[in-house]
């Protein structure tokens, strides 16, 4: 059981760590997106009615921090110009565990996603269950799997949550 | 008046409590929702249109924490399946003043709601006032005031904001 | 470069400072709004287009803080009632460079809108790049540029984002 002012030192940092996440999402840095994990990561998108019902299987996963980057690269090779711009909007941050020098959060987001013709709407909503640990000094992602409430797949192709 | 470092720290422990109190309404674990207020609390959903007249008259309300456990029951009851997810997005918290151990802020808020259909859309944007008080070691509403902008009137079974 | 926890410090008041700044635009307390600016200040609105083609030519441009005083005055001349009610969700605010006492930050932002006939919807979304100084022991905007993702060019009536 911690502190209230270790808590709150600890969510302030977590939290920042969260805006850093959004920053590269939101701005197209995809490159970036990879070096918030550590090598021995999970990283999975599970409709929440697949999660709701005890079955959380995935529509998307990655295994290691390799298989982010090739998603990057994927990514790059496929969609050589930039079709559309992501601007998340998260809330609700809490630390549901600590233990063993993982931390544990809960989070909500929104996406607001922007196409190319220049239409602003509600892309996605949903939370984040994530794992966070120390490396190097640094908090990174050992876990971060995204239940999205939203009833529409995002494509294979998809930029990352 | 605050020296400055305190005021960081105070805001930062209401931010803190405020993605708390948002993270147990998206997460639909609303029996946890009245342990955010004293027991002799006001909670109220305005609109805005009589706030900024001048007659404040809340479409809801309820005059201490008992009003509020009965009303989770009532959700309970009614809605026996969850037919939609929220997600707030929070901005621009302020402390509007500090007296006798009570904080004032003022808060914007925005929901996203995603249908049982799976179609996420805004659902409603507004704005907190709330009273803020320490109990027992830890910071709990003693009155909040849900003023929305929306005109869509909340119906009474509506989940809390 | 900093330590993690002096820059954990700085992100903090930062944040804290957009959450004021929020507050005053989203309770149209637009008078206020000038007071968040150095004297000697710049403030721009940009398309992205603009913006990523390496031609950031503002669509709206003050270049000091007596230009965002006649700004308010304008909109209060022209619009005596007020007709819609913005509410701002920010995120990804990161810190990108601190230099000779000035601070450069980087943040998504999306907008949503109510109309006077009660519609809440997703206005505008986009990023603000910022450079805050500190005076009079409070951080002001040196530089506020706003890069807007939406293709809907904001009026010149346009209340500011």
């Amino acid at each position: 059981m911690m502190k209230p002012q270790e808590r709150i030192q600890l969510w302030t940092e977590l939290l920042e760590l969260q805006h850093r996440y959004v920053n590269v999402l939101d701005n197209n840095r995809l490159e970036e997106w990879p070096g918030f994990f550590v090598e021995d990561c999970r990283y999975e998108i599970i409709p929440k009615e697949n999660f709701d019902a005890g079955f959380p299987v995935p529509i998307i996963y990655c295994r290691n921090a390799g298989m982010l980057r090739d998603r990057v690269l994927s990514l790059r090779n496929a969609n050589i110009y930039e079709d559309h711009v992501y601007r998340h909007a998260t809330s609700g941050l809490v630390i549901t565990s600590v233990a063993d020098g993982v931390v544990s959060t809960e989070s909500s987001y929104i996406v607001v996603i922007t196409s190319q013709a220049g239409e602003s709407s509600v892309y996605q909503a949903g939370k984040y269950l994530d794992e966070v640990v120390q490396e190097d000094g640094a908090w990174r992602y050992r876990s971060k799997r995204v239940v999205y409430d939203t009833l529409r797949v995002p494509t294979l192709l998809a930029t990352p949550i």
